[in-house]
């Protein structure tokens, strides 16, 4: 089969490698119809060292179940299924709370010893966790937004969750990439009063305006800073959504938050402290956040979905194929493109 | 009268300053009856660097009333109250979402402006925000339990609330400082089923016992880490509360909570940034807490304390006169004493 691998910063390739296919009981083996290639996918493309084993890529899937190990109950052959970014147990301690990216017996796609979602087939360890079964045909119109419940929709969720946003609430939004948009989707459904993307591009800004936002601070640092405290009577935010990861990112994250305020904070850290531990303290700021375990948030966001009521898929804004993946790549890292969908 | 004043780190003198009187028509006058030393007085302590002017000392009293402002309602000449650690004037947006430290009209006691707990009397600026009257007498066999509703026992219950201490979880408590042992306390409080001290002295950990605590560390650094997992199955605790402030206590209470859960921090930071930005994230740890809105806890634990299910007095392990406030200090220090009630 053909799929994408990733051998050093900025080169991807598609290439042919060993079929995918069951290996675990509790396996199954998926038929990639879409995925997507994730912002966070470009932490790599800038900086991974060459390898000459590389890495398969890619975490966002939707795709047809070709077949199942002898012990997978809940999902069949011929089910179209949606995959989180990271596969789970379901019944580990961690799963049952509801917190699957921390699954005992779960872990990542792609990499060197499993399939990524940027490629044709995929098997899927503790199928049974990790799969849930879409209740519509596989080239139904709301694919793009379907396909988003794998990261960057549940992802944005994720982010609201952790910086409480609720009713009437006033939410700042750092980052215009797909996860920030979402998070714009996510702080409305919760109910949030006021949305102030921070964001420079017309596209983005646009389309986190049909999303919700309901203002935009296009300046950056210091200035976006002095902006944000301005628009909210000097106080700030209260619940800030950090979708970037890096450090200037998460300094304007931590600065806006209003005393007793949240920042939830998803985008992926590159640095290795969480700066202001000294006004973060004083102004009783909580930093929550992580990887979000988005398969226990498919089940709440679908009904959204499928009834039209939110329009993640809106995010994609080129749709490429196998072929087109390392062009793809490109187009998001010049931010020429928000977020690129794969079609098989 | 007479008062506490540091001029520098190790130099606490009491001394004869200007008589605390009525400025604003919202202060009230207060004679003070029990007072006490604080772990975060140590802070100053050891790094002030020397100043002509001295900074007021003490942020914890309970005293009586001699005078109120025209403009004061809820306290009268003759009213036995307890003062937050911070004064606040109970009406702005964020002392009505009970986070009092962040008041827009209110403050810290002390420094150069202001009077300290530890003097004679004080000046109570925002009266009816701060004061909250004590349906006893100022002589009364529970006053050291009722003195630390000022700071300690609010700190350690904001600590507990921060790391979402509820029925049936593990804790954590770093540092056996008096705040430590409060949260102890909290913990018990809010139903935790199992509370790991980390600490090595003998008394405190007698104490902590006493209140509660389950099970003792009294490694340091990674061998505490280890030994904290070891304790709960490899996972970590669902809830850390930070009571010291220091790096290494930080690093420790990060380290030990586990995926999901959440470091309540209650330590005045010594450190700009907060370690292990990317572990926390990869678990969805939670980072919250600061200065404690002790005001807003004080009705919810008065009844607890005047009813005798919790004993927080029995962090004050010496007791002394205002001229014994510099040796109190020392005794602190030097660990010789938990914390020091000063009786005028």
């Amino acid at each position: 089969m053909r799929a994408t691998v990733m051998y050093a910063a900025g080169d991807v390739r598609v290439e042919t490698v060993p079929d995918a296919r069951i290996v675990e009981p509790t396996d199954a083996l998926v038929t990639v119809t879409r995925a997507c290639i994730c912002g966070s996918d470009l932490w790599p493309y800038n900086a991974m060292k060459p390898a000459e084993m590389g890495n398969r890529m890619g975490h966002e899937f939707i795709g047809l179940v070709e077949a199942v190990g002898p012990e997978v109950r809940t999902v069949k052959k011929g089910d179209l299924v949606v995959a989180p970014f990271a596969w789970s147990d379901g019944t580990c301690e961690f799963c049952r709370h509801g917190l699957q990216t921390s699954c005992l017996h779960g872990g990542w796609w792609g990499g060197t010893e499993l399939d990524g979602g940027q490629g044709e087939a995929v098997r899927v360890p503790q199928a049974d966790g990790t799969l849930v079964v879409l209740p519509v045909g596989p080239d139904h119109a709301l694919m793009p937004s379907l396909l988003t419940l794998s990261d960057v929709m549940g992802t944005g969720h994720h982010a609201a969750l952790a910086a409480r946003v609720s009713s009437g609430k006033t939410v700042a939004v750092v980052g215009d990439g797909a996860v920030g948009l979402c998070g714009v989707i996510a702080a409305r459904r919760l109910g949030a009063e006021r949305i102030i993307m921070l964001g420079r591009h017309p596209d983005r800004i646009a389309l986190a305006r049909d999303f919700g936002a309901t203002d935009v601070v296009s300046e950056r640092g210091d200035a976006a800073i002095e902006r944000v405290r301005e628009l909210t009577g000097g106080l700030g935010a209260h619940s800030v959504l950090e979708c970037v990861g890096h450090g200037e990112a998460m300094l304007t994250a931590v600065s806006i938050a209003r005393p007793g305020g949240a920042v939830g904070r998803v985008g992926v850290p590159q640095e290795t402290a969480i700066p202001h531990a000294q006004p973060t303290f004083y102004a009783n700021i909580t930093i929550a956040g992580g990887p979000a375990p988005v398969r226990a948030y498919i089940e709440e966001l679908l009904p959204d979905v499928l009834e039209g009521r939110i329009q993640p898929g809106r995010v994609f804004d080129h749709v490429t194929n196998l072929d087109g993946v390392p062009d793809g790549y490109r187009a998001m890292n010049e931010r020429r493109s928000i977020k690129v969908m794969i079609e098989f």
